[in-house]
């Protein structure tokens, strides 16, 4: 094999590569980028048997072949090359190192049989649609922050991808929830996508698409069966299995009847529960909210430090239903204010029952939240 | 006590502050920040018993007094207050709880009793100069690098400053090592400071210090005893314990001899070291520098990854000394030219023997290094 590539390329693409490849060492060839030059294309390749990453660069082939070398220390090397250079990879015989000249430098690097690179296998995809990326971004992004982290309820370590039947038709629904708070966004469901099984997409997966969203194309291109997803974006193609587990059937945790509406400006609102709890070093310690016609009082307190006060009046508020006190963790409140734009609006029960939460100028996201006694 | 001050001048007070105070939480009342209102100036203190900071600040005080408070979470509640508020701080008695009030935020903080604020005690500090503040920048940044963490050498754990004698005169030097690599920068003895004891300022007097540097005026007040060093920088002041211990003879371990002169540019040798260590992820492998008149050759190999080489000619480098292998370890070349301007000069004697490095624009700053073997 021997071929060269701009650095520039070369690096964004190792960028991708390295961030999936497996970084422990216990299997010493999950640790390697595949190369493989046949056919006038260029490929690179890493998995760590869970998530499988191919780039196909622009590069000037001169003999085809494939090997695989360390992903992180390639990444690393073309990283400190001068941004200009045109790298060189050359590998002579297919045992023999693969060696790396850029200018006045060259490396050596030992190489690991091709033969030993796992595959992940695929299958039969037969499910596929196409979905705008700032679409997936925002799917992403609104819901991503409520996956668990719990490994026991593996369900919940992912997004939940499915078509749902709504009042509206069917849509595409993301949902994520760890028990504490649920997030679920929707969007139109795209040409193709109406036979697509619900699948839930694990939260290493969801951050590798994130990275690529980025530099994508308008569009990406998505392919399903009920065990593996794949996502190709332009150049880069990532195909990952799913988490075999069935996702709750969250609907039954949306109230339906909640009617006391609060609607407060996200950043009167943010910055007020930020300002109040830092009265507490405790993470978990909840926020009060106590409300009455056109007042906000947010207050939180802390054994060893005192407490922290602020009031929203009617200037800054609107809620006209019956006093309430009900309490949030602080760090749940501001995941969801985050994802609003401008104006975010609460609607309760009691203080006991579950709030929902909702970007008054974004319908398309619902945001339910567990109160904690205060 | 009652008063109150503009957020942002508090804030950046508080910055200093909370930064000196005790973080363990083993003697509560050295986590808590004195605030002392008295003959219309406002100060604010913290200590750990090894470092003390006072810091005097602009307030409209409306009654005097003082109170201990958590230094950490005053300054996150005021860091998260709006931008231009006017913070006002009320304690009504002695003992009860602090009040701090801006727009419709309040908090009630509580208090620890001043009577048991510790007190670092500085006894006599008989000897006093001024040093401009970008001069003990520099004297800090080219050496702090080489500072010791081995706390059983615990005489190596700061800088040593003190009025050396050499053959241009009286000079302030400041010298650290540990060991492996040694830095020396000397400047100007400041008026007064002819008659001051060598001591040694400890990491975290040296980092708190460098820290204030950049808001400084142009001149700090230095006073010395032969335990305790004060550092006045405005309306800062920062007061420190010095290490108990003597520092060693460095100027011994500095070859006077080494003939064999490399001159490289400082970045072409730095990017040099930088992808060639690539290679290994070992920190301490060494990089070879392989000299023979006009040319550089360096180079690193790990067992696992492979070899990477670069070479820099004559059109780079000069050297016409004999041929010469030589080893270092990266980290400790790249701490070296970190501090360089533009260009490097090595001074060699063999392979085994310390070398001499120095910034050929800057030869008040001078730098020893050990080789290892390769």
């Amino acid at each position: 094999m021997k071929f060269s590539a701009e650095r520039a390329i070369l690096l964004k693409a190792l960028a991708h590569i390295q961030s999936v490849a497996e970084k422990r060492n216990t299997i010493p060839i999950l640790a390697n980028v595949l190369i493989q030059a046949a056919g006038g294309k260029l490929s690179l390749k890493a998995t760590d048997m869970e998530i499988e990453v191919v780039e196909e660069i622009p590069a000037t082939i001169k003999r085809d072949g494939a090997t695989t070398v360390p992903a992180s220390v390639l990444y690393e090397i073309v990283r400190k090359l001068p941004d200009s250079v045109e790298v060189e990879l050359d590998q002579a015989d297919s045992e023999g190192p693969l060696l790396l000249r850029a200018d006045r430098y060259s490396t050596r690097l030992n190489v690991l049989s091709v033969d030993d690179f796992p595959s992940m296998g695929t299958g039969d995809l037969p499910c596929h649609f196409k979905v705008g990326s700032g679409v997936l971004r925002s799917l992403i992004d609104r819901t991503r922050f409520a996956i668990s982290t719990e490994e026991t309820r593996y369900y919940l370590n992912g997004i939940f991808f499915h078509a749902a039947e709504t009042e509206s038709g069917k849509l595409l629904r993301a949902v994520a929830t760890d028990g504490h708070r649920l997030a679920r966004v929707e969007t139109e469901l795209p040409a193709g996508a109406e036979s697509m099984p619900g699948v839930i997409i694990p939260r290493k997966t969801v951050a590798e698409l994130r990275k690529l969203i980025d530099e994508a194309p308008e569009e990406i291109e998505v392919a399903l069966s009920e065990t593996r997803v794949q996502f190709t974006a332009g150049p880069v193609m990532l195909t990952s299995k799913l988490i075999d587990g069935t996702f709750p059937e969250y609907d039954r945790v949306i109230p339906l009847n909640n009617t006391r509406i609060l609607r407060v400006g996200k950043k009167d609102f943010s910055d007020a529960v930020a300002r109040v709890a830092a009265i507490s070093q405790e993470r978990s310690r909840p926020v009060k909210l106590a409300l009455e016609p056109g007042l906000l009082t947010l207050s939180a307190s802390s054994p060893e430090q005192g407490m922290a006060t602020e009031e929203l009046d009617k200037s800054r508020i609107s809620y006209d239903a019956e006093s309430l006190e009900i309490g949030f963790q602080a760090r749940y409140l501001n995941d969801i204010t985050d994802q609003v734009e401008k104006d975010v609006e609460f609607a309760f029960s009691d203080s006991a029952a579950p709030t929902i939460v909702r970007d008054v100028d974004s319908p398309s996201a619902l945001y339910v939240l567990m109160p904690m006694r205060v």
